[in-house]
């Protein structure tokens, strides 16, 4: 548990998904004044970023939504923004490489740690968790960290990279939402942007199995029973 | 001097200005295929971005130029892209402090990494120079070194930040240049956008004392003879 100090600011980097919503009350819960940011940088979909917004509103927190897709001519062979098609099945490694932006954290947390800059903000609460390490190098501990260093001496002013969730599980994170009281109803995983989460795709099938060993169920509509 | 790898692709970040031209310069002397990439980020004029595509059409080398003004919205508080008066008089940290863009080149450099990585370059050439060292956190060693070390680790394959000239002056990187036999009217320095560089801005003065520091009188034209 972070000290609560009261007015001080952070940035949360949010995605509108379950994890980032957690982080992002969790930063409440820390006492924070939070600005949250989401990025859009080509997503197949806007169903994240409504229901972000949504959120935010709902939570009275500032947020701002930055469209960054101009930066795809530089960013090519990602599922989440080419017309690859996405894996279904488990989320494992071998199905789940074909969804790496290049560098998208370095690129989203560099961005946050300047709004951080700019208003004065310490610190950047970052959703990075334990099931993402082995697919994802940007998720990873060591990245964090190095991260957190850099940009300790980039600007005037130091700001630091918060990852509560670092060493935990997408169920761990959900136990903590529970204990918060949160409604996962108001987040969205699914990688398809259709009125229900489909159920289906490696996201929905991570999101369900951490609901599934806190022995609940979703509160999130779906196309197809599990 | 970096040793010869034919065919080895490298990215370099291009503004327009003396310094990165001579670093695209010494990428391509140093025997690489170059990948240039110039930001729009909001600077006051497109004097420089224009100069740089020219420049690589000339050298015969590929341009992307990016439009990232949108992040604006998250970033604020530099003279080069607000209304705020730029200092004119000498290049020194107490004038020079409102012309920082808030994590500028973190930024710019994750941006560079994501397009290193999307090509199969395993190498950034960024023109980071010690004249800034006083005045731009983001240009120091340490940061330079940081962020070589952030993205060796943030992606399945290692990039490398490339700063020729860090610990050298732009009097320095202009040497180089000479030698290199470039012709430094393809660049853009001043921070005004008119036909001609206005000689009085901070950028126009440490250019011109770049130049006499060599007993050479700068290429460009200029409003106002010094």
């Amino acid at each position: 548990m972070v000290q609560k100090t009261k007015q001080e600011k952070v940035v949360v980097i949010y995605s509108g998904g379950m994890d980032s919503f957690t982080v992002l009350n969790r930063a409440l819960a820390d006492g924070y004044q939070v600005f949250a940011v989401s990025f859009h940088y080509g997503q197949r979909h806007h169903r994240e970023l409504e229901v972000a917004s949504e959120a935010c509103k709902k939570l009275g927190v500032e947020h701002k939504v930055v469209d960054i897709r101009n930066i795809n001519q530089l960013l090519a062979g990602s599922s989440l923004t080419d017309d690859i098609d996405i894996p279904d099945a488990e989320y494992a490694t071998s199905n789940m490489t074909s969804t790496v932006v290049p560098n998208r954290n370095m690129i989203l947390l560099s961005l946050a740690i300047g709004y951080a800059v700019s208003i004065k903000a310490n610190k950047v609460y970052y959703g990075a968790h334990s099931g993402d390490h082995d697919i994802y190098p940007d998720c990873r501990p060591e990245f964090v960290e190095a991260m957190n260093h850099v940009s300790q001496i980039a600007n005037y002013d130091a700001v630091s990279i918060h990852s509560p969730y670092l060493q935990q599980s997408k169920a761990d994170i959900l136990a903590d939402g529970i204990k918060m009281g949160l409604d996962y109803s108001q987040t969205w995983t699914c990688y398809n942007g259709r009125d229900k989460a489909c159920g289906r795709c490696s996201a929905c099938r991570e999101r369900l199995a951490a609901f599934a060993s806190h022995g609940l169920s979703d509160p999130l509509e779906y196309e197809a029973a599990e």
